[in-house]
């Protein structure tokens, strides 16, 4: 299927990834072919729900017939750009850091880390995935070689928009930020932020209406 | 302000925890009330949004007076349940467990860790924020005794079905998964998943687009 150029509005794309997730899981299980009923039986949404969003991509689906798996699991991947292996470094060595660079999962959606940074000095040196963890001095020299995508914040709160900025500067294209803080786009720089806490006060919302 | 019943819909829900992050930033920073123009400039999001999400709960702001940022906190967190002192458990000690175990900002929210259950023998009996880890064998004696509100499920994706299922029975209000995999409610018991690479993918996404 050629690639073409798309608007699909965030709301959509914030979907794809479970789309993404689940097609992922019907291939393993080796199911080819898939209707937008049963797909939305398995994710818990509406039929006409998938069919809107997967429509958004043009020809997918055939009536009568389902979608063909592998193909739309293919295309989201294309459209998430996870076929672009982007590399990611991650800033802050601790339990988050540490957390986040053995997550397989990341390197399963095709992003590759190549990199760990802190300050302490007990962290610097020990092993990661094939590397040792680096000081942040070393970050420029590191940046200008091996020219990392992604830049994962996993660094206190008091020190993220320095640590940001910096990345910024050297050439980073997106930032990933767990570090409490809403961070804006600087420049040309996508960022998205992640906040735990938020996902945890929506379940106990839902638990408090009880 | 008495509490009342409300409906809100899970898309303003959602977006709840990021102004009661921001409100509590203002009251920091001693700012007592705040338009909600300025506040929109803050959070970058539209005015009206704003006066639309919290118009849901009704008389907070006034005409050219702004809002009361004290007690709109105070309401939004009553809404969220903050204020009920909810407490979880962690289930898996590994990197992700631990890091969530010493993230300060769940005990900020108002939600206070009282324990961590793992299998691994090594784990067991380390400290942890003035309690020891435990075996899962003494979760029922646990769960008994303390009766915790939140799981936070932190254990490989081929355990969690099985200990989500253990906790229900023992009595846990909600879940808050982080194993990989979509679980759904279970009986009353509500749950949260967060997937972290979903974030990332979105991330990828915006820079695939530039």
């Amino acid at each position: 299927m050629e690639k073409q150029e798309r608007k699909v509005s965030m709301a959509v794309v914030k979907r794809l990834p479970r789309y993404y997730r689940y097609l992922s899981d019907l291939l393993k299980n080796d199911i080819t072919r898939i209707s937008s009923k049963t797909l939305s039986q398995r994710m818990g949404v509406t039929a006409s729900q998938i069919r809107q969003d997967l429509n958004c991509f043009g020809g997918f689906g055939q009536q009568g017939y389902g979608y063909n798996v592998a193909s739309l699991y293919k295309e989201i991947g294309n459209i998430l750009g996870v076929d672009k292996a982007y590399t990611t470094i991650i800033i802050g060595a601790g339990n988050l850091g540490m957390a986040l660079a053995k997550h397989n999962n990341f390197e399963k959606r095709g992003f590759r880390l190549i990199g760990m940074f802190d300050v302490k000095q007990e962290l610097i040196g020990q092993k990661m995935r094939g590397f040792e963890i680096k000081h942040m001095d070393e970050l420029p020299a590191f940046m200008k070689k091996y020219r990392p995508h992604i830049g994962i914040l996993a660094v206190p709160k008091e020190g993220v928009t320095v640590v940001a900025q910096k990345l910024v500067e050297l050439g980073i294209k997106g930032l990933w930020n767990f570090s409490y803080v809403d961070l804006r786009m600087i420049g040309e720089v996508e960022v998205e932020n992640v906040h735990l806490s938020d996902s945890l006060m929506t379940l106990s919302y839902k638990i408090n209406q009880k």
